[in-house]
């Protein structure tokens, strides 16, 4: 007879979810033309495609051992060092015992939920914030507050006003998560004023700061500027602040290779969860990347990848305009690679997927985005992967389906309305 | 003030160790002439350099975006097809729905923990067991609860009388964890009526069970064969076994590179969690690994480390045989890459650790890889990725520890009884 799993679940497991985002992926694997500006891919064509073909010819070339060994949980030694350098060039200074290489930033996340959370604490996150985390530390049962964003990020007030009513309640918060550089999904940054007044706070209300950057290097020379993105970490003295980045953005999220900064008794435990979690980030991986910045390769994209980008961007947003006008909003992105819509008021950005995909063009709806169950008339856009000129023939799509939903609604028989969730 | 950060860690992060392993590897990163039968890594010499070469040349020629993007978390569809043939060799039949691309082994097993165990739960191992395992399963706050084993693997009258013990105790077991097949750290293999008394068991007492096989492809020829290896999960009919294997053992480990086989419901559970863990495992790594399975390299190279690895066990057997005769004890590895060592009772070989990298050599206590404190006169050597030279000399090293051990003893002044810990 068979068994029944189910029986066998923990209860973490029991409750366990398949990402949002993930699932348009499944969706897309189907492959009917779609346009997608629903995973935050980077380009491919933006990649280092050559450069990566000589370095690999003289890794394995070299037939030196490690470059297909086993290595050390902690990372591989010369790309810490340069990991050190990249700090340095944020403004932040890093011992080695700090750091920690991590396969790909989703890992870092996890290994934080891990080290950090037992079932039932409170963390603190942006309302809306990137799924990936939701994911991660609902994994460890943690309950998750939002918190509200202003233009200029987080609202420290409602931050306050939420701190004190958990602790009315009894509850322990023990950090807030933050994405302060064009936040995944928003786009938005936190002001710099408001990141020090944030790193005060989690002082006073002794709150751990999660800073999670991948998008830093990223920003838009018409409208943000180097030093616009200082981490948080930066001004972190007491070491109150575990900050997440990562290669994926900037060289290619396939090698996995991310890293994470936090005080060294806390490295030391995200080390032991990754021991026994995987062993090492890929040898070959780390050995790609780091040659891939000692080559200079990595400095010789940022420039290119920054227009590149804001060059999307700008595509994405004249189709905006001239397609749907009016009839939606959104923050223009300063760097990063998604663009946050919000609809009229009314229309429901999940119930509208089946339309969308009839239409040819997929997103990620914003619900997924929100720990409170707001957002519905939320999406998210990215335009870092398809061309400029599939993002306006999917934005023409997105606005027929728009246009469509509408009528569908004022005739009482919209998509969700025929029973589709 | 420097914020403590102790007092933000999970309770499972508070119990969390660092694996006596690793720590090994450490010691030895501090590069002086150690001979090493410490990690159990394969021998870089038989890595198909030229061939890895020659792919990555083609795979990133090629500018195909999957080479480096982002992909699902499932795994690369081409190689899950290619595991499915991998495992019909090995008698397992198995479905789509049912296989897991994993980070490593390692990752598979602690996707086994996070989805089965609650904290409490109990785990039955052999003793002694893969250390690996145990970290991940601790991690879980899971009890770990050890049965001995005879010449052909686990004890099952052991097994059942603890299975009783517990249950009258009150206690859940989740699963059984065994490595059938030329055991980490013993060599050890469960032979085959075992296997199948094993499975019976299983049913009869409502047990999962965790076959871990890494090893399967590496039998001694002139001791084993293909027949002997054949999996447990081959006679799974019901969905009681998880199956986890590897490519780290016969192409290289630096690729990060193995999957699970588990029935779908469960397996849709890994994959969530994996989701939240790193997304993906490294799309240049499987496509890598694809390749060399889909041009016949590991079809090649099997035979080749078969009777390379058979050879240095043969070194090693001579030279202990030599060297210290019938002071010391162990089964004969069939396969694999590890011989089980048995000191004079007496003996401590973690004390024993200071002396042994004073002469010059190094090896896992066997302490580390016993659930229930026993082990003291045992250690683990590995044969794998030292030159037959060096597996002489260091046995020649070891013996002339064991030697100096015992002459201290004898006047009471061992390393151990200077207060080494």
């Amino acid at each position: 007879m068979t068994t029944d799993p189910n029986r066998f679940l923990s209860s973490a497991a029991g409750q366990m979810k398949e990402s949002a985002i993930r699932r348009m992926g499944a969706l897309l694997a189907a492959g009917r033309d779609i346009i997608s500006f629903a995973p935050g891919y980077p380009a491919p064509d933006t990649f280092p495609w050559n450069e990566f073909s000589q370095i690999a010819a003289d890794l394995l070339g070299s037939r030196e051992p490690g470059v297909l060994q086993y290595g050390p949980t902690r990372g591989y030694r010369p790309l810490l060092d340069t990991i050190t350098s990249i700090m340095q060039r944020r403004g932040i200074a890093t011992r080695l015992e700090e750091l920690l290489v991590t396969t790909g930033s989703q890992q870092g996340l996890d290994l934080v939920a891990r080290v950090l959370i037992d079932p039932g604490d409170v963390i603190l996150v942006e309302l809306p914030t990137y799924v990936g985390a939701i994911s991660a530390f609902r994994n460890l049962q943690a309950t998750l507050v939002g918190v509200q964003q202003d233009a200029d990020g987080i609202d420290l007030d409602a931050l306050d006003a939420t701190w004190e009513r958990l602790r009315r309640d009894g509850r322990r918060v023990k950090f807030l998560y933050v994405v302060p550089n064009f936040q995944n999904p928003t786009g938005l940054m936190i002001g710099l004023a408001k990141r020090q007044r944030l790193l005060e706070w989690a002082e006073r209300r002794d709150v751990l700061i999660v800073e999670d950057d991948p998008y830093c290097e990223l920003y838009f020379e018409d409208s943000a500027s180097e030093a616009d993105v200082r981490p948080i970490k930066a001004d972190d003295r007491n070491g109150r602040v575990i900050y997440l980045s990562s290669f994926s953005k900037t060289l290619a999220p396939g090698f996995r290779v991310a890293w994470l900064a936090a005080p060294p008794a806390l490295t030391a435990k995200f080390e032991m969860a990754k021991q026994a979690g995987d062993l090492l980030t890929g040898s070959l991986d780390q050995r790609l990347i780091y040659e891939a910045c000692r080559r200079g390769i990595l400095e010789r994209q940022l420039p290119l990848l920054r227009a590149h980008y804001a060059h999307k961007r700008d595509v994405m947003e004249q189709a905006l305009r001239r397609e749907l006008g009016t009839t939606v909003s959104w923050p223009k992105p300063t760097g990063g690679f998604f663009l946050w819509l919000t609809l009229a008021s009314g229309l429901d950005a999940d119930k509208m997927i089946p339309r969308a995909t009839e239409h040819g063009v997929i997103y990620v709806a914003g619900e997924a985005f929100y720990v409170n169950g707001e957002g519905q008339n939320t999406l998210r856009l990215s335009f870092s992967a398809p061309t400029p000129e599939r993002i306006d023939a999917g934005v023409a799509r997105l606005a027929a389906t728009l246009r469509a939903e509408s009528e569908a609604l004022a005739t009482g028989a919209s998509a969700g309305g025929q029973g589709a969730s």
